[in-house]
Formats: structure tokens, C-alpha cells, sequence
């Protein structure tokens, strides 16, 4: 393959179309390692800048499920229908962490594989391990024992699924080549096909949050997920969504699993529980477990508000090694050393809580991770007092500021001064659910 | 460096300018080997795609000429101009062999620093080492005393001189990434300037044989290499001259060194001879020794005449090991083990012959190579008997195909059938040099 490599990188440069054995070629030397990254890597590039047509797309995406196993569930099956939830990224976002085990209490198998903090972004794995004892890090037997015994597992994804994805997700990342729509599609994709899952919802934030800049390149994404899921087999639906400030109260491991656990109390902040409750209704429609939306999302706020999801979320964290005391009891949660508070310069109406802004502060308070190699702080973080058309008087709380080390809060400081805007007039809150596409 | 990479590389591939600081860290991390190669390739298709602003490309060039030695001639500049010719690569061209002599025996110094073959096109170093014991891989004490001593030197380029260069162009080559305005000229220029000339003339090539494929590619080459040279104080023209046949008659190393040896003895090909004379009177006036490219075209042609370029090129020749009986008497070269010839299908005007397909119909045979590590077989290659214009009845040999391996010459053959094409008109010859610039 290294030899012909060259003039396949020059047709994709040059923008003609790969052939299907080409690209069956490329996964499979990408995921067999005989391929050097520096031809991988001008690849990449290429096809950030050329894109890819349809077929290419169906091919490499295939070609990536094909590189590793592939998980199936017949006997879960026949029990119930197996759906799945992914979000593009976001600031804030622990809906995972109640939409899981809430669908589960309402007759779906769910079979999340998450993923840990990634630039200003949270990651689910790393929010779970805030909760001493919980491992991520499943064999796929356990896999299946967790998900078939609490009707939902949230893990990190398993070295065996799509490994061609793992070797293009590291080198994109050093590469500045993550920013390609069908790039992002087949990676999704790839992974929810091998893990088994007969249906997803896509949550596509938009925003100063978001890893895509426009709204336009969301949609695109959106409408490349859901018509590659068609050629594969998967039925996919997307929600477009909000992410210009951060989702509910809490950015930040340890202080957003508190959140999630407030949530599956029948608690928690408005556009929180608005979005798992809506996630979770679209999931019950495509399982079939619900006849519309409305119906799917009384289903899902009954199983908050009645202690279902929290006994299921309780039995999946024991079975995956959770201390369930932290859980009982919130408070024992690890929490920061320090806390600062960040008040209104002025009178006014919050006009904008950048998402992009505050999620880069808490990376740099220890939430997230600076270089690979770092590990987080599990009580760091932010947690917001007053989000966009809350009015605030001169002085009041913007947001808390939790941390370990004090030069970590300097660097932050300077990120945060910025993030929050405060008009002189009323501001209405922003809509939380801005499209849907299927 | 490596850790803001990734964000530098996303600047050039959203379209955006780099910083000078930012550009020379990356030229000084690839002379270092401190950036990892897929970073590298990943920025330079970045560059394939958007392009350099001619600050970025300044910058960059200067940046790999500091990457290295830089050699400079006080002495030699007190009695001579210093000037060089470079061309961008073509088949059958052997020009260098009988210019530079002819150019040190009308008072010029050329310190010329050359290549090997590279895909379809030969190189300079290949075609010397085809004289027994020559050898191209100089010390820069050795260099300098056979530039000072012959008036010019045919060599390798120094290991010393621009580093960076020759850790991306080995890079560009296997990533696609060589097609590229900016590139291709800082590459260049980079190593004129380190080799110390004060002029420079390029022989742009365009045609079937030439790597640029269009003609408004050529021009917008030879146009960015006027401008930077002059930024970077090298003087720079630039002649288009014709590729889309071969230049001379000849293809392949030792058939090449026979042909100059022929046009050093006031002999040869008329196309050869006449771009010999044409370059090597611009870098007369270039040099000031001569008022005009007619009063520079009299000299070099009366020094291939009257045998002073031949005994320039004898004695560089000899003072750089090479065997001078070989030299006196080219039928000692190295010769192909054996013959066939291609004749005409049908009688009527070459109407075509192809430069590119000639081209790699002689690296298949041996002349130059499909890997890196290929050995070139010095007596392989083509020599044509028609050139485009020519009449020729049914049967009459277009070309002699000389060979070691048989089984070469039948993958040669498939490329050698479409190479010439034969039209029922006559046909003019084409014009050698068809643009000037400066």
C-alpha cells in the first residue's frame, strides 16, 4: 500500500474520487499501523479541504466498522429495543448521566460509549470517575452483563471497536484535521454500527460552545449523520441544540455528577432536565416505546420524578465498581480546595455566558485536560449562578469558581473576565431545542 | 513547539496568515527532527491548499537558509561573477553538463548543486556518476577548490546547506505535497542562496515531461521565483522553454553524458545546443561579461566550439575522480546490455512525442527509479531518431530502446506504444523557448 499512497493522497488533493478498494486499503492500514501517520496525516488533511462524496463516505465508514469486532444483542433484543444517545460536545452537558439510566427504566437497552474531555469540551468518562471506585474501562463481557442487568452501561469504548477510528481520532487531534464533517460522521458512526445500537439520537450543539463554528456546518453534519446511518442501517434522528452558554448550573466532573444526581431526584436546573427529557422522548419513539414525542417525554419525567432512573443509575454505578454511598449522599463528592466567587461588575439582564469561554476556564481549573497526559481534578470547575435573561443586581453572584491550585484561578481569571455580558436591557432566554432533523 | 502545532496548523488551513515567530519554529523544528513528521505533512498540504502570502514565503525561505550553512566566495567574486542555472526538471535534458563548462570558460564561477532522478525526470548526479569514478558527494573544502580551480563544480547538495529543506522535501514526496507554488520556489532559492550565487537563471519547463501541468502554473512559478529572489537579494530570470517533447536526443545517463560530450565538442542535437547557448547567455548578461544575450550567446558558442568548454569540463571531471580516457573516447561508457528498436506504425509527420510517457518509459527501463533505494542502470534509457516535425516512411526507427533486463523492457513497451503519435500533415517543430521573465 505505501507505494501506490502518494498518488491516492494526490487524487483526493487534486479532488477526484477514491476508489472503494483505495480506501479499503487506507482503514485497513490505518488500523493495522503499516501505513506511516505522515501519509495518513496529508490524507486527512486533503480530505478536510476536498470533502467526500457519498460513496467515499459509505466505503471508509464501513471499511472502520470492518477494522475491529462488532457487537450484536440478539438476546436483548428480544427483551427490548436497543438506542443510543451521542452529543457532538459540549459545556455543561452531563445529560448522559440520567438519560441512560432514565430510558432504561422505560423499556430500552442503552449501550453508551462515552468519552473523556476533549479541548474546552467535557467528557462523560472522566465526570463518572469523579464517583470513587467507578471504572470505565469495561471488558466486553461486562459490557453486556452491565447493560443486559441495569438496561443501560456508560464506559469508554473498547479497543476492539473501530480501532482505525482510535488511530485517526489521535492523529486528527495533532493535526488540526478534527474539523471535517465526514470525518466526524464516520467516526460516529463507525463506533454506534460496531457497538450494536439499532438506533441514535444525535445531539448537535450550536454555538460558542460547539466544535463547529456555523450553524450551517451543524446542519450539514446533522444531515450527513442521518443519511450515512440510512446506507448502514442505522436509524438516526438529530436534535440541533443550544450550546452558546453552558447546559444547566454545573461545568466540571465531580460538580456535575452532583447535578445529574439532582436530575434523577425530579430536581435540577430547567434547561437540564428540558433536554434529557426531550432526548429521552425522541429515544422512547424510535424504540417504539412511545407513540410521539409528548407521550415519550411524560414517560421519561415520570421515571425522574418517581425514583426509577435513580435506582437504575444506583445499580448501573455499583455494577461498574461506584462507591453507591457518594451517590445516597451527594456531599461526599470530591470537592475542590478552593472557591472564589465572581460577581456582576454592573447592574443588567445577562446577555451572554459563553459556553466556549467558560468551558476553556474550567479546562484550565483542572476539569478538562491541557495536554493528553494530564489527569483532571475532579472537584474543579465553575457553577453558574445566573444564565442568559436572568437580571442581576450590581455585585451579585455570577458564577463560583472551585479549584486546587491557585495559579491554575490566575490563568482562568483572565478567560472568565470576558465571558459573561451584561446588557441594560431585558434579554429572554434562548431556545433550547433549535431544530430537528430525521 | 509541538504543543501549539495543531492550532498553527488550523490557521493555515482556515485560510489565515501565520506569525514569522510561528514559521520559524516549524522550518527550525524540522531541521532539529523536533516535530513529528504528521504534523509536518498535515501543515504542508495546508499549504498545497491555501497557499502562502509572499511575508509567509519570505520568511519561510529565509528561515530554511538559517536552518543551515551558507557558503560564501569573497575570493572567487574578486575575479568572477558568481552565477548558477537550476531547472525545474525535464527528460533528455543533460544541459547542465556542457552550460556549466562552457559558462567557466567565458569567465563565470558556477557552483552548481544538483539532483538525482525524480520520478519521470533524470538527474544531473546520475548522469555524471555514468563516468567511471566520479563522484558527486563533495566535502565543502572540495567543492570550493574545484569551483575555484575548474570555474564550476557539478555536485550533490551538502548535507549542510538548508537541512530543513531536505527533511520536507523528502516528506513532500511521500505526501503529495511537492505540487506547490510556494514550496516548490522556497525549496529552491533556499539552497541558491546557501550556495552562495548572485545570479540565477531557471529554466521552467512546460509540457507533457514537466511537473507543472499548466502553463499558467509555469508562469505563476517563474513569476513568485523573480519576486522572492529579489527579496531575498538573489537575482533571478526565468526562461519557459519547451518540455512536451524531450530535449536532444538522448534518454538515460550514459546515453545523456554522450550527447554532451557531443555538444561540448561543438556538436549535438540542434535543440540541446540552442538552449546551451540560450541559458548560458543570460547568465552572461546576468554576470555583466557580456552587453546583450546576442553578444552572450557568440561567446558560449564559440567556446563550445573552439574546445575550451570541453577542456573546462575535463579538468572539473578529473579533479572530481572522474576516469578523462571515458571522456576522450565516450565509447567507453557504459553501455545496455541490449537493443530493440521502435519504428514508425505508419509514414506521415510526428505530430507528438510524448516527454512525460518517454520519460517513464526510461525509469522503467533502468534510467532512473521507482524507489528511493533503487540503483539507476547507467546504460539504460532511449534514443530518439525523430523529433517532433520529422517525416518518416512506414517502418523507419523512431527510437532506440537500450536495456539490461528484459522483463523491464516489456513493462516499458506498453508505455512506449503511445508515445509517439504520427499525423498525415506535416507538422512544425515546436519552439524551444517560448517565454522570458524577469
Amino acid at each position: 500500500v505505501t507505494l501506490a499512497l502518494p498518488s491516492l493522497i494526490a487524487r483526493k488533493r487534486d479532488g477526484r474520487e477514491l476508489a472503494d478498494a483505495d480506501i479499503r486499503a487506507v482503514i485497513a492500514g490505518a488500523a493495522g499501523g503499516d501505513i506511516p501517520d505522515y501519509q495518513l496525516s496529508a490524507l486527512l488533511m486533503a480530505i478536510v479541504w476536498r470533502g467526500m462524496t457519498t460513496r467515499e463516505l459509505v466505503t471508509w465508514t464501513k471499511a472502520m466498522i470492518d477494522s475491529g469486532d462488532r457487537l450484536r444483542w440478539p438476546r436483548l433484543r428480544a427483551r427490548g429495543p436497543i438506542v443510543d444517545k451521542h452529543s457532538t460536545g459540549g459545556v455543561g452537558d452531563k445529560v448522559s448521566l440520567a438519560l441512560a439510566p432514565a430510558c432504561a427504566a422505560c423499556g430500552l437497552y442503552v449501550p453508551m460509549m462515552a468519552g473523556r474531555a476533549l479541548g474546552h469540551t467535557g467528557g462523560t468518562l472522566d465526570k463518572l470517575e469523579a464517583i470513587p471506585g467507578f471504572r470505565t474501562a469495561l471488558s466486553p463481557a461486562e459490557f453486556g452483563r452491565v447493560l443486559a442487568r441495569a438496561g443501560f452501561v456508560l464506559a469508554g469504548q473498547s479497543a476492539r471497536l473501530a480501532p482505525a477510528d482510535r488511530t485517526l481520532y489521535a492523529l486528527r487531534d495533532a493535526t488540526a484535521t478534527v474539523e471535517s464533517i465526514p470525518l466526524i460522521a464516520s467516526s460516529i458512526l463507525s463506533k454506534k454500527v460496531a457497538e450494536g445500537t439499532d438506533g441514535l439520537i444525535m445531539d448537535v450543539k450550536v454555538g460558542s460552545g460547539a466544535f463547529l463554528p456555523t450553524r450551517a456546518q451543524t446542519r450539514a453534519l446533522a444531515a450527513t449523520l442521518i443519511a450515512l446511518g440510512r446506507r448502514l442501517g442505522l436509524q438516526v434522528r438529530a436534535l440541533l441544540t443550544d450550546m452558546d452558554q453552558p447546559l444547566g448550573d454545573a461545568v466540571g466532573n465531580a460538580l456535575e455528577v452532583r447535578e445529574a444526581i439532582e436530575l434523577l431526584r425530579g430536581r435540577g436546573p430547567g434547561d437540564s432536565r428540558a433536554l434529557t427529557i426531550r432526548l429521552g422522548a425522541e429515544m422512547l419513539v424510535l424504540g417504539k416505546r412511545a407513540r410521539d414525542v409528548a407521550a415519550g417525554a411524560r414517560a421519561i419525567a415520570a421515571s425522574l420524578d418517581d425514583g426509577r432512573a435513580f435506582e437504575r443509575f444506583r445499580l448501573g454505578a455499583q455494577l461498574q465498581g461506584g462507591d453507591v454511598r457518594v451517590i445516597d449522599d451527594p456531599e461526599r463528592l470530591p470537592r475542590a480546595r478552593h472557591t472564589r466567587t465572581l460577581t456582576a461588575p454592573t447592574a443588567g439582564w445577562v446577555a451572554h455566558a459563553d459556553a466556549g469561554a467558560l468551558g476553556r476556564a474550567a479546562t484550565l481549573l483542572g476539569a478538562g485536560r491541557l495536554r493528553k497526559e494530564d489527569r483532571v481534578a475532579p472537584g474543579a470547575g465553575l457553577v453558574l449562578h445566573a444564565k442568559v435573561g436572568t437580571r442581576v443586581a450590581r455585585g451579585q453572584p455570577l458564577c463560583t469558581i472551585r479549584f486546587d491550585d491557585p495559579a491554575r484561578e490566575r490563568l482562568a481569571r483572565a478567560v472568565l473576565a470576558d465571558a459573561f455580558r451584561i446588557g441594560a436591557r431585558p434579554v429572554s432566554a434562548p431556545r433550547l431545542v433549535l431544530a430537528r432533523l430525521a
